[in-house]
This record gives structure tokens, C-alpha cells and sequence, in this order.
């Protein structure tokens, strides 16, 4: 997913705002679950996210998902942000962020989903540090 | 800060983007975080966000901000956000935030901030624990 | 409600459209009267409002709505806007408004709404107050 | 000028905001009152505005200005909303506005603006009323 | 169809988006060709669209549409767009489109629509033109 | 470039607007340009363009873009959008288009770009074509 940063996406100093970020990064792993699915998705959490970089008027936003797990009905997706600044091409880390959705039903309700090919030693690694993740999401939910 | 949920912020379903509300979650720390500065603000990051209820199309949504503590230049702002079903009245917690909103001048440079004024014992503790997630979240930063 | 104002809701001076505070105005005024009805809203006419001040990008508007009367199934709702340069903190009145608004159910047929509940002499005086304009509102329809 | 009435200017139910209407109809007195004075404008005021019938979703809206009178800086504009149901083909008179426009320059202080001419009776009779409306506005700002 | 070129129509540099002119001739074609068949309609193709002249920032933008004919279910609907400088009133040619629609009903079947009233030798020539046009547009779709 | 069609960008049947289409081509093809010439574009032509399917709210829309060649200071782009059903999978072809950019400085002077390096026989097939497009372009406009 790419996307040029538009005076209507920045405050009023010219950089962009963090929950224009945060919304574009949902909209993107929402793509990616919807894909791995085939069904409707709605978010259930987003862990922790660390803005790295400012993102200015003008410059280019790359976000990749990449699916590190399918739990039953729920997704694990990774999503890289990157900036570039289009004149000199370069580009800076912004943000990575872990998203968390659910496959459901045109009543809301959830539904299971494929289970993820894990084709290489990377992904077999990714998917087992999601399981760690989602342990301690669980775990954190409870302790609330 | 209070919005209706109108069609341009919802799915095809009818229901509310996750990513719209971490937009609003974001500006409505980042006033709570100005009018405590008195200066510009950068959202620095967002704790792990959990959506407890699913917002629908023509929801009341009330997000109500606290400042929990300020560091320095940064401050934690915890956002509550609560969605109201107008015909009934009835108002759910859709979840709740943790922003940490950093003070900065014209050129984005940092600026010390006014400590936050502890009135009560509730003031203290919520302080305290501001202080124990950051020393967290920066812990966690350095093992990245 | 609270609005930040973005790059978005300015003309090419750097200043806010009236028509975007006329805009924030009606939809505050609906989400109060929505909140008494606990109905569906139509707007039906707005008392003529004068912009005091101007509104710069950058700014935070804030926007009350107070119920001053209810009439079988209409309702007036009185709009106080002030905006506050953030980094002072000095609050301006830019606006006041009068709206009336009615309520509906979903064939668009108008509904009664309940009294309102008048607790002090302030209340009382404002629903006076009210009454009478609903009269001149009225009479200057009839005149038309 | 002319729009159509797309989802995103419409409510939950499908009919359009009274505060959408509102904003074209500021835009829509702006570039009038731009056309005559040959600067930038502000809004000063909005006359009473009484929603007669209610917008669809994929009506067309047509909004009319006309200069009703200049005075020194201000200008009074009048526009007329109607909506069009475009399979009957079918319009109804929505709404009429009085707005009231301060030309101003880049620092925004007021600029004097030439006179409008008035060509007939009917234009003589509709600056003849604007001054009387004008006049009211005045004495009913006095009295706050 | 007027509109005011804002901030959020413009790239970081305060020009309009190509795509934004080419959006609102499509809304513009949409509503002239409604007009005429009474029904929906969807855009079949837009011929090929020089810009002639940057539009910037706080300009006036004038579309204008005239239905050049009409064949079967089809229309040929062209589009003028001009800018306007508001403050010397200037306009220069932006562009020129011709678009291509068709009537549909609710399930997005083509109906027929009626036959275009040609009044005068510039209305007959201006179809025979589109008939031309036409031509070549369904042979040129033949050999791809 | 991926995009999710919402409500926002949506007629009242729930179909996306062609103009909605153009203008994410138009983006789409404003960073493929940036990305070869490292400068600030502008659009200076589209050549027709055909809808082939019709694009529903929910789908997701995939574009691509392809400098085809660069002569002096403009840039031949292509794009395809494709837009898929994603609870199916199954993915159309909406439409495909030229765009002509020509790289421009702060003032909007034009600026040369760099030669497109044309790495086999397909890239070179594609250049020659464009310049003949090219050529015929610039015939036709001649003629006007």
C-alpha cells in the first residue's frame, strides 16, 4: 500500500498525524486478513506502537503486511510503515506495528480461518513468536 | 471530544473503522497534551489498544483524556473512549489508550514541559504507574 | 465536543470557513437533542448566528449544547462556540447559535420528545426565553 | 453550483445534514461575494436559515447567490438552495440564506468594495430591503 | 458546477491534483447525462485530457457540461473546465472532456435514453461529431 | 497501490464513482514519475480511458504503474487497475491508462529527467510505442 502525504493528512506545522498513521496501518492489515480469510474483518487490537521517524508533507508512505499466524478465527498481522522523502529517494523506518484481526460473519459473528502455510525456518519463526505474543495478550487481557 | 459515527467513517458493514478510532484516540491526546504544554506535540507512541465492543453507524462516540504524568519533555496521556447508542442511551467502553505526546518547538526540537500538578491520591498513583510503564517501555525499546 | 483545526477545514488564508463552524454547530446541536429525544434528529432551522472572531489553523474549537426548551416534538438547542490558541490558552467566543431540531422516527414522521426537566430560575427564565422566540419564529414563517 | 448528494454528506439514515447544506451554502455566498469585491472574504453573519424539505441521498442540489447590496466593506449575499430528484426530474425549494461578507485584505482588515449597480426596480427594491435588514442587524448586535 | 480549489484539493506544493479535475468532470458529466435520461448512470470511458493551465490554490473552477448526444443507452456529455484568479477575475481554459455514459437501471442494466432535441445547425453538428467519435472509440476498443 | 473501496467513495448504489477511479490513477502515477525524476510532477495529460467492470463498495483495488518512457521532461506512466472481490478472490480488470508527467522545479519550470534505462526486448517494445503515442499526441494537439 502506498500513499503520498496530502495537506489534508498533516497538522498545522506540516507533518503528519500519528493517528493518520495509525489508520492507514489498520486499513492495510485489514486488506491482508481479508485476503488470507476470505471473509469480512474487524480489528481487535493493535500492540504497542513506536512512531521513529516524522513523516512530512510530500513525502511517499510504503506499508507492507506480512500474516504471521491464523488462530482459529483470529490473525496475526505485521505492519512495516516506511517514508520516503521522493526527491532524494531516501527512505526511514517509521514504524512497525502488530494488528490483530478477527474473521467474521455479515452477523459479527467469528468465523475460522485457513490456517497459514509456513513454508520456510522465517516463517515457522514468526509464527511461533505471534503464539508467544498472543499468550501474553491473553494473559495481559485477563490480569484487567 | 465527542463525534457521531457517520457513513464516511465506517466499512461496507456499517461499522466503524478500528483505525478511525485510534485517529480520534490520537487527537484527542494530542489537545489534552497542548493545552498541558502550552507548545506543539508529537505522538511519540500508542501502548497496545484492545477493542472491547464494535462501534456502529450513528454511535455517539466520547473520548475523554487525562494526563497521567509528565516526563521531562513527554507526557502520558490515557484516552477512555466510550460508544452511546442514542436511541437508548446506553454507552459502552470501546476501549481504552495510552498516548505518550512529546512537547516540541517550531523546528521539532524537544521542550521541557510543566510538571503535572498532583492533587489527590489518585493523582499520585496514576503518576506512579506512568512512571513504572515508561521505565518499561524504554527497557523495551533498547532490546529491539 | 472538541474539534482541532486541520489544514483540511481552512480556505487558502489559513483561517476556518464559516460554513465549516456552521457544520460542527449542527452536528453538536443534533448529538444534544438525539441524547434528549432518544430519537432520530432533523434539523429545521438555525437562528441567525454572527462570527465574532476568526478561527486560525492550529486552533482548538470547543463547542457546548445546552437544551433550552422542548415544544411537542421540537426542541431548541443553544451552541456556544469558543476557540483557544493552544499555546496561550486564551479562549475567544466566536459564535452562539440557536438551533431547533425535531424528532423522528425512521419514515421521517415527527415524534413528541419528553419535557424538560426545568430545576432552578436559570432554567426556567431560558425556557421562557425560548417560547417566546418560537413564537416570532413562527409569526415571521407565516409572514413568508 | 451544483452537487450531488453522495454517502458522505448524508446521515445514518440516508438524508443530508442540515450542516452540510449550511457549508455550501457559505462556500457557495464566498465566491459571489470574491466575484464582486475582487479579494478575499470572511463570513460575517448568517440570517435565520429554515430547512422547508428534506435532501436524499443521490439528489442533485442546486445553490443560486445573488448580491442583494454592498455596503462599505460588506456585502449582503442571497442563496437558494433547491433540491432535484433526478429521476422526476422533480425540484423543491430547500432553503434561503442572507449571508453576510466582509471583504478583507491579506492581513485581514476590511477593504472597501465597489458599489453594486443596480440596473432595474427589482434590484433597486432588493438593496432598499437588504439596507433595512442591515440596519436590524445592527440595532439587535447593540442590544446584546 | 462552481467550486473553490482548497486545501484539501491541492499537493504539497498548493497546485490542484489532475486526478481532483478529472473527479469533479466526472460528477459533472454524471449529473448532466441524469438530467437527460432520468435515471442513473455510470461512466463508460473519458477520452484523452490535455491540462492546459496549473490550477492553484484559492481559484474558482467552472465546469460546464452539454450533453453532444445521445445513442441507444449512451451519451456523449462535454465537459469545460476554466479557472478562475477570483482577484482579477481572469479565467483561462483548464481543459476540455469528453465522457461517455450510460443509463442503468437499479441492477445495472443499460436503458435506452431519450433522443437528444438537436435545435440548431451548431446542436446537429456537434452530434454528428460524437456519431464520428464514437465510431472510432468501439472500433479502437475492437483491437485491443 | 492498494486501495479499499468505502462508503466515501461510493455513489447512492453503492458503486464506486469513475472519477474516484481517475483520481487514484492520477496519484498512482504522480509517485511512479517522482520515483523516476527525484523532482516534483505535474499531470499534464490522460489519454482515454475505458471502464471495463463495475468497481462495489468493499472490493479492494489494486494499481500498478509503469514507466513506459521519458523524453526530455515528461514521463509516459502506465497504470492498471485491477479490483478484486475479496471474499472470492477473484480479480477483474477495471481499466488501464497513459499518463503523461512532466517533472517540474519549485517554480514549476520544467525539469529533464533522467533516460529510462530499457533492460530487454520488452522494455524497448514498450518505449517505441510510447514514442509513438507520443508523436500522435503531439499531432493531434497541433490540430486543435
Amino acid at each position: 500500500m502506498t500513499e503520498l502525504v496530502l495537506p489534508e493528512d498533516t497538522n498545522a506545522k506540516g507533518s503528519i498525524f500519528g493517528g493518520r498513521v495509525l489508520s492507514l496501518i489498520d486499513k492495510c492489515a485489514a486488506i491482508a486478513a481479508m485476503r488470507h480469510a476470505r471473509t469480512d474483518v474487524v480489528t481487535i487490537s493493535m500492540d504497542s506502537v513506536v512512531f521513529l521517524n516524522k513523516v512530512q508533507l510530500g513525502n511517499v508512505l510504503q506499508l507492507n503486511a506480512r500474516l504471521n499466524a491464523a488462530f482459529g478465527s483470529s490473525m496475526e498481522v505485521e505492519v512495516t510503515v516506511r517514508s520516503e522523502e521522493p526527491h532524494s529517494g531516501k527512505r526511514t523506518l517509521t514504524t512497525t506495528a502488530l494488528v490483530t484481526m478477527v474473521a467474521v460473519d455479515a452477523e459479527g459473528r467469528s468465523l475460522r480461518v485457513p490456517a497459514l502455510e509456513l513454508l520456510d525456518d522465517g516463517d515457522r519463526e514468526r509464527a511461533a513468536q505471534a503464539a508467544a505474543r498472543r499468550k501474553e495478550r491473553l494473559a495481559s487481557r485477563m490480569k484487567r
